[in-house]
């Protein structure tokens, strides 16, 4: 018999090499490895904390929805129906969770060097306790594993949750998501912290699948007339109190550009007009979206909820996948951003507004230290929110700090976002990032940069202090 | 009593850790530290050495004038009233000089981890000699130490030039200036060496304020007739034969993008008649600087001022603190630049030629490897000017030597410029630099990239000899 | 006499100072140092390894033909004839090779920081065994040395082949090329393995040289009716059969964007019309080019060939320099590129075919980590080529990893290309790449993001084994 590989988590892990900065690292992690998980920005699915059922088996609960795992085989010609990867036509796909979970471990060496190697395995051995690599050879006992684990109710989502140590998650909805899930969640006996967001794209992107009959809907959720500029309007603002009466601090926006507008009501009623309509342009769809952002600023300025932009993504840049898969397949590919000319008519009515929050994302890294930074250094409203999708990495995250603190400071961003619909993989997400801030800071300290006096004061800042205060949690 | 916080400067400081680097980082720095100082390109007031009369007070001296300060305050909810920038109507801002030092040091956390930081504390500590941390609680102390030391005579404007060992400064004047406070230093029995250099925006940008009035106030100084373009350009080389007649071996030129253009008389008779109505467009006026970069090289190639590029920000972006407060409120945003194709019709004419220098800066970091250091490797009269405001930082120089010396040499750049108002900060920046540089050879030394000879031999070059040359100087 | 300074290459080069992480890239370094090199992609000149002539003298192997060397003295000054550049009017140049030599000599510290001066000194030291520096005092010694050398049969092409232990090399020709010293080398009774590609510039871009006399020429070669669009495209069918019965794996494109297209055969035959006649616009240009890129890959798909794009460089920038010397004189600039909009159509059509591998490659790092990684990870079809021209650098290797892998993985890179001319500098860069890629295995273990024993595995892969599996060589 083959000997096992063993996998062991190191305590050292991410800290960098020289003996004195880890040696501050190590101490610093000390201090924030243990305080609660804030999750401001997220994606996991209410249901499972309202319901509380056992998660069904290894393939569905790691491999089936996660487009990290999946995006990663298909580059490498396994078919996303080998990976039980649904399709929208209800073809055929692999039905064996147990044959998924071993193509998965044949390719785990893929892996090497990514973030998701890192989460998977801090999750394979702190929630699973599992002590050998996963391979071919060891797929069959971490199948066995897991799912007898997840028959444990010390598996099951709120026992999960508590274990995890979140003070509070946030999840996303549509405006049109009825918030039962929510609403069952609080009106249980459990204490777990749930909220969610207001996340408006299937109703203010007109290129949104079934657009035209969402914003009916909308209407007719909110009893107003959503063909006419001022009743579209209301009819967000009432969504908007109703998603604040189950939690919600935040709104949400994943524009493909961060294009904003500011036209008269005349232009806004035409373009709406246009886009209930199917002849809108994508330009025209542009505007819209672009108007949108900034009457979403206006609300926020109105109902304080902080607003998240999330720019620079080309959704389904694959055709084939989307025709067969639909969304969220790992196709989402990102694209220069620019911030400085597209937010202006946004930041020209809000951007020196007291009481409004509007925290920037990108997937452009070369506007970190050109565009973000400096404008997160003057504008009161703006804040960076943490490196985003693939730069949620140890590199991604350096390079962040690198590229946006020396100008925005600390105290122009928001902590940590674990954004992920991974549940299981929370802890893993929040470490890494507490372990990078800390080796960051340690940095700073033994170059002496900061006094190391203030390193530890920044630490629980930004492991969980500067998230709770920028989202009002 | 509060036990104060101890504020001394690390003699390793921007040293990186690992012990033989930094072993051969300070032997590098040892030969460096006390060469005089040479600042080719910078803002400060000729006034200060022509008069020398003593300096106000703190936070006239230290806050209200610095943008890099007052924006990163105003970032986080200040008002810029409140620390005493002075309103365009002259409405009431805060008088009280005190009060305003206090609540910049209720702020100065804000400032951990950028390089305003670190110029301050220099300044502080080597300055005016404090050895505690700037907090609220050491406020007053801070305030009545540097106030009283500003009352010293060794403190006034012409006694700090000497002990700061600055070889040569350069200050920036508008072709409008009559370079009285420069005349009047060279008529004085002082011996510093300050000279102007030849920054034309004034009068070459129809975008700037009150340009029609400029070019005529420019006819006048200079006997021409400026609404003929053969009358205006005549102009320009009589202002910079009288600039050179006071020190100017420089020009600058801080167009919003790079656009050189080449048209012929007629087009450029067409586009100063538009320009002087009020009728030019915006694309317009992009032709006419673009043009004048183009003349200023020709102009350059006849009396041999070495030409400065800085393109790329977007002035005044907040229009709101615009205008109550002007220009140069910490609202000036980089936007992405463009070089290659930009400067092409310059560089068609004048790229091959001898006696030229064109030193050219950027906010666009993406710039350095792509388009910056391949240009510089290449054509004769190129050459890069080191990392620019935002990028005058420990990391921003980091990243500008190892995305820059591969492909270009170090030969190809030009040392350090300060590019400051803040005259007391002078020393702090260039020693930054010099540690910078001096951590980036130590690197290159201990990894064999260079050999420790080359290291020593280049450290002078970086901190001194490179702008003495680069800069006619 | 002067002390000579001692030429060494220091056994620890390139790799990082931290000695815990120096010691592990040492280990892995010994376990691939010795490795074949596998050469995918090159311009080497098969001519050598057909006659197997010796190379003339020091300056035309070493500086007449290398543009990494020649660009960096002319811009300091140097004119191309005084390096004995030729000129295109056959005007005078200098021909004295030692006085050539002289002069590199005289500025062979403007290298010093640069991978030119890692890979020369390599090339001194284990090619000719010189154990002096290159000054202007060991200049003759050098000019002597090497020339000595080159008289001897050692020093003929096909013993230096075999002694830099080089398993395959690709050349890269035009489709108009016959291949003779391919076929001279095949005929032969040498063992060398010199495999040609497909480069079909001169016939797909309307904006070459004679390019209306090529696709003539194309049409005699194959008796093939290159006025239609059928026929074209069937004479390059025939020329790439060709071309794989001389070893050819690959196709190449150094297109000046990424841009594909995807027109129907009406539109594809008008362009052809438009780039045949001289009536053809630029965009139109760009258009032809962008659907021969699309065909392309359906080739590919047919015929197995591995391509290969290398869009993004602005060729021949200088015109001056393009008129006196022609092309390749180190003018070319690297541009802004878009690899998601631009490979779109091709990839709509072939992003998911099993059977094709097209390799990217960039000039624009921030395509990295934004573009080019993310496609990578999803698309079946895509790998990344290694860090390309100025970038094959150390530094430039370690950004590539840094902000590829993460998003990747290693098994969608390639390995390494050295993709030159200057044949004697082979084991230099290959080395330079092997060291850099310990390193980066080696830290990332350090750091225990990887395990040392995945460091083992992955490092000849790197070094060998990505390469040819990926060229199916």
């Amino acid at each position: 018999m083959r000997k096992q590989k063993p996998l062991s988590l190191h305590p050292d892990r991410l800290f960098p090499a020289d003996p004195a900065t880890r040696e501050i690292a190590r101490h610093l992690y000390q201090t924030v490895r243990d305080l609660p998980i804030v999750s401001p920005h997220g994606h996991t699915d209410p249901r499972w904390f309202a319901d509380n059922e056992p998660f069904a088996d290894p393939s569905t609960l790691l491999i089936v929805p996660d487009h990290y795992v999946f995006r990663m085989l298909y580059s490498q010609g396994v078919k996303l129906e080998a990976l039980g990867v649904p399709r929208r036509d209800g073809g055929v796909t692999e039905s064996d969770s147990r044959a998924i979970w071993f193509r998965f471990a044949s390719h785990y060496h893929l892996f090497t060097g990514t973030p998701t190697r890192i989460w998977l395995d801090h999750v394979f051995s702190t929630v699973f306790g599992i002590d050998e690599r996963l391979t071919p050879d060891s797929a069959d006992r971490y199948y066995d594993r897991i799912a007898d684990c997840l028959a444990q109710p010390e598996f099951r989502p709120r026992v999960l949750f508590e274990r995890f140590n979140i003070e509070v998650i946030a999840t996303t909805e549509s405006p049109l998501d009825p918030l039962q899930h929510h609403q069952k969640i609080r009106a249980s006996d459990w204490k777990g912290r749930v909220i969610t967001a207001y996340r408006p794209d299937p109703v203010v992107d007109p290129a949104f699948d079934r657009f035209t009959e969402n914003v009916a809907q909308l209407g007719a959720l909110t009893g107003e007339k959503t063909t006419t500029w001022a009743g579209y309007l209301a009819a967000h603002r009432k969504r908007r109190e109703f998603f604040k009466s189950l939690g919600a601090t935040t709104t949400d926006h994943g524009h493909p550009t961060a294009l904003s507008c500011d036209h008269g009501a005349a232009t806004c009623q035409k373009l709406l007009d246009r886009a209930l309509s199917s002849a809108i342009t994508p330009d025209e769809a542009e505007q819209f979206r672009g108007q949108m952002l900034t009457e979403m600023a206006q609300m926020s300025v109105d109902d304080g909820l902080v607003m998240q932009i999330h720019p620079g993504s080309y959704r389904n840049h694959n055709p084939a996948v989307f025709s067969s898969f639909g969304r969220d397949k790992g196709a989402d590919i990102p694209t220069r951003t620019d911030y400085v000319h597209a937010l202006k008519p946004l930041l020209d009515r809000f951007g020196n507004e007291s009481g409004l929050t509007v925290v920037l994302f990108t997937l452009d890294e070369t506007t970190y230290s050109r565009e973000l930074a400096p404008l997160a250094g003057h504008y009161p409203i703006l804040r960076l929110g943490p490196p985003w999708w693939f730069y949620d990495s140890p590199d991604g995250m350096q390079r962040f700090r690198e590229q946006t603190i020396e100008t925005a400071g600390f105290y122009n961003t928001v902590g940590f976002n674990d954004d992920t619909r991974a549940f299981m993989s929370i802890p893993a997400r929040h470490d890494v990032a507490r372990r990078m801030d800390c080796r960051f800071l340690a940095t700073l300290a033994v170059e002496h940069k900061i006094e190391e006096d203030e390193a530890f004061e920044l630490a629980p800042q930004l492991a969980y202090g500067l998230a709770k205060s920028a989202y009002k949690l």
